[in-house]
């Protein structure tokens, strides 16, 4: 529930801070930190079918699976402390959202008003799901439900907010660059955009630095000082490059062009 | 939520196994890594007072602070999916839960039923918030309350389930020597049984290993592959250090002590 743009005791934060390139890349970085920590975290039990399985939770009066309970449930939970007035937090169950009991924040907001529309969680979870969590987890079932469930629900904010925050990112170069990109917003050039959001060396730079936080957080330590050349690993790094490579990164990018085509709407 | 006695597909668990040692110390281990690494999430976030006064939440209808609010609803979400119901999950509000709304499972409670009512949770709320909390993070508001909040949450659940995993220590160390333990219980003599728990090495080893965790996990990580000797960290590791040589063990050994004084009632 980081609400990047809420300022202390009440303030206005300073816009131009949120927006500096310093500052998003400091946020970006912190998220590997507790993405790569929660994934280690959901990797020390097994995948847990019965937590996913929309006909058999048994739960009295609700139609859907475990997890979607809880999410459900932690989503209203945190809705009513404020944490979706916050331009960096999406829900994945928007219409299940309790107004706050909290009287209301005021933010600075830096987005373009087209922002508010922009929410890609159903895609993320079919990716969490479908692609990345069978691959992290042994088979089977060893009874922590519950556990995964709120290792799950705790992965799925952080992958959103990592991926949504793609729309500070395209605010930020737009407001570097605005004549160099407003051609290819005119011309709706989704193309030309992503061309021009993509850094190929930025890129690798990230893929390398969560290689090396996989290898350091997914340590097996144990009470011996010299560290072992090549220490036992609870999750295979690949895995989180991987999962920068072809869904992090490219979902963050595709948040970004999908809000430059709209920056210039009225 | 981890529900050590909880068994894969419904089936009762093995005792022997939840109760073997090795098992126990597994367990314990793991929890060292979840107590560290969300140390280390909180850490990127100031103290923010406003989450912990008690007169300023604002929360409409709720006397209470925001962190009350927060472990409150986590809770009453949780129990409704049986969190409660497992032996190794004790609540900080025990008299907020709501019923769950899942089928019963049943454990095979290995545990003598005097175990249900040891709970010293409120004294874990104190040590966190008045002795941990402030030690470990910047003075000051960022804004960012409600992630603060988040991670003490989880910081609290994994506190209260190391400590109270004493009583699975108590009832294994037990079973392994009852007539060694039985005489210090039908004296009721603490002191007696604190000395028999007490195991100066493993202490010891349990300090050396949480503070190469603490090294480990909280090494502040580049993009270059070749580790600094000296990294920069992102919290003290005597903090971890102290956190169990002051607290965690020695509120570990209450737990057990208290369990093992009521280990032969009728």
């Amino acid at each position: 529930m980081a609400n990047s743009l809420r300022a202390a005791g009440g303030k206005k934060s300073n816009e131009s801070d949120v927006l500096s390139l310093n500052s998003i890349r400091r946020t970006l970085i912190q998220l590997e930190d507790t993405i790569i920590f929660n994934l280690l975290e959901r990797s020390q039990f097994s995948y847990n079918p019965a937590a996913y399985d929309r006909n058999a939770s048994g739960i009295v009066g609700f139609n859907g699976s475990l997890i979607e309970y809880l999410v459900q449930g932690t989503e209203k939970l945190h809705a009513m402390v404020g944490r979706y007035k916050s331009p960096d937090e999406h829900p994945f169950f928007p219409e299940q959202l309790l107004q706050p009991v909290l009287p209301p924040v005021h933010y600075k907001n830096v987005l373009h008003r087209a922002a508010a529309s922009i929410n890609i969680n159903k895609l993320i979870w079919d990716v969490y799901f479908d692609d990345l969590l069978p691959r992290l987890v042994r088979e089977g079932s060893d009874g922590h439900c519950g556990s995964s469930a709120c290792c799950d629900t705790t992965i799925l904010q952080a992958l959103s907010k990592r991926i949504h925050y793609g729309k500070f990112v395209a605010e930020a170069k737009f407001r570097e660059s605005p004549d160099k990109y407003s051609a290819a917003i005119e011309a709706q050039d989704k193309d030309k955009l992503m061309e021009m959001l993509t850094y190929k060396e930025v890129e690798e730079n990230v893929k390398r630095r969560v290689r090396f936080k996989a290898l350091t957080f997914g340590r097996v330590v144990g009470t011996d000082a010299s560290p072992l050349a090549d220490p036992p690993l609870k999750m295979k790094p690949d895995l989180v490059v991987e999962l920068y490579d072809k869904w992090l990164v490219p979902l963050t990018k595709e948040v970004e062009v999908h809000y430059l085509l709209r920056r210039l709407d009225n």
